[in-house]
């Protein structure tokens, strides 16, 4: 089956703070990370940035040798994800959406999601632990300890059918993420081991951090994402 | 006001895979961190090791020169804490509770929990927020999105009236913090703006993001726990 991937980096500052997916890790741009594993992992892949970045962006180094498309991203990542499907090919049958702020996402973490999509799913979701004891929160004072037994932080990428996604997209709605979407549209999401390094960069710490794991050699992904983060 | 901190390393490989506790952070032990942090922020300390530990730790030198006492934990993480409350003097009217495995914790974050506790509540615990979506899920298929806007990851330290903490352990019961057991007693256990870089070292990667964070100058703590980790 054809997949596409879409890689968003649209922001303009407002969720990094300054446009941070432009920043070297380990010597490559944060984006570049994420279309290189991308691209890894599907036949074509759509690259979403800010307008005034457009033209450069198609001029890169990595967006030419791998035939990406760069498209201009919208006013808020809902939008940004609506561009990238627009530029998607009819041919793809399988969307792939992946946050360009987590750079440390692997090709074999796209392959996993895809591959639970061409299981049968509507969607999947990589998913880790929740290791901190979460609370439940009004007016600074504790109501509740949430129980986190059957709790998931979830990542990008996230796989879907094609149709799905277009579907869930249709009215334009706003969401944390496309699983979102997919779910209240009726589709069925799976959850795949996530991988803990795959953080998202959205403090000056987390570029010290992602420093740090990516010049350090990576774990096994674990078998279930129960096992992860443990 | 007398506060009395106890530091709990009293795991013995079963929740870090093995003795972390005494493994080495930018030069100096991982509990070591944590009791120079309390101590600077309470007025006696009560470190909690491993029964075979007790030994050489009552001879260390952190310990003696901050005039620490050291006990045997129990066989849960709760028994722990209540060996360590057994040492805590009757001088002690609140008593501020640590994980080692948060190496990270400064003294400005011990002094934030204990001055919540002065200033009335019955215990006070760190918070950040939550920056990844959150799912609910059943036979690995996503059930809900989980709204996160009230929501916070709880860290330690956790400060508390003596007495409070004292009658919330007295039944022996089992949780995941001691907040949890003083929530369940019907205490007021309210957030103090937690440190994004206060994370549990849980696997061998969090070693690898301890050293780099240690290495890395700190920013700001944020002024209200919404701010953590956006």
């Amino acid at each position: 089956v054809a997949v596409a991937a879409i890689v968003v980096a649209g922001g303009s500052g407002r969720r990094f703070g300054r446009a941070k997916q432009f920043d070297l890790l380990s010597g490559r741009r944060i984006l570049d990370w994420s279309v290189e594993a991308a691209a890894s992992a599907a036949s074509e892949v759509v690259v979403v940035v800010p307008a005034e970045a457009v033209a450069a962006e198609a001029e890169g180094e990595v967006v030419r040798r791998l035939a990406a498309r760069v498209v201009a991203g919208g006013a808020t990542r809902a939008e940004s994800v609506r561009a990238g499907l627009e530029a998607v090919s009819d041919q793809a049958s399988i969307v792939v959406v992946h946050d360009a702020a987590r750079p440390l996402a692997s090709a074999d973490l796209f392959r996993a999601v895809i591959a639970a999509v061409e299981a049968g799913a509507d969607g999947a979701v990589p998913g880790v632990s929740v290791p901190d004891t979460l609370k439940r929160v009004a007016d600074g004072v504790v109501v509740a300890t949430v129980d986190r037994e059957e709790l998931v932080r979830v990542q990008t990428p996230q796989a879907f059918r094609a149709d799905v996604l277009r579907g869930a997209h249709r009215d334009e709605p706003e969401a944390t993420d496309d699983a979102g979407l997919v779910e209240a549209a009726g589709g069925r999401v799976v959850v795949v081991p996530g991988d803990p390094r795959n953080i998202k960069l959205t403090s000056p710490d987390d570029l010290v951090v992602l420093e740090a794991l990516a010049g350090s050699p990576s774990p096994a992904l674990p078998e279930t994402w129960a096992e992860s983060a443990r």
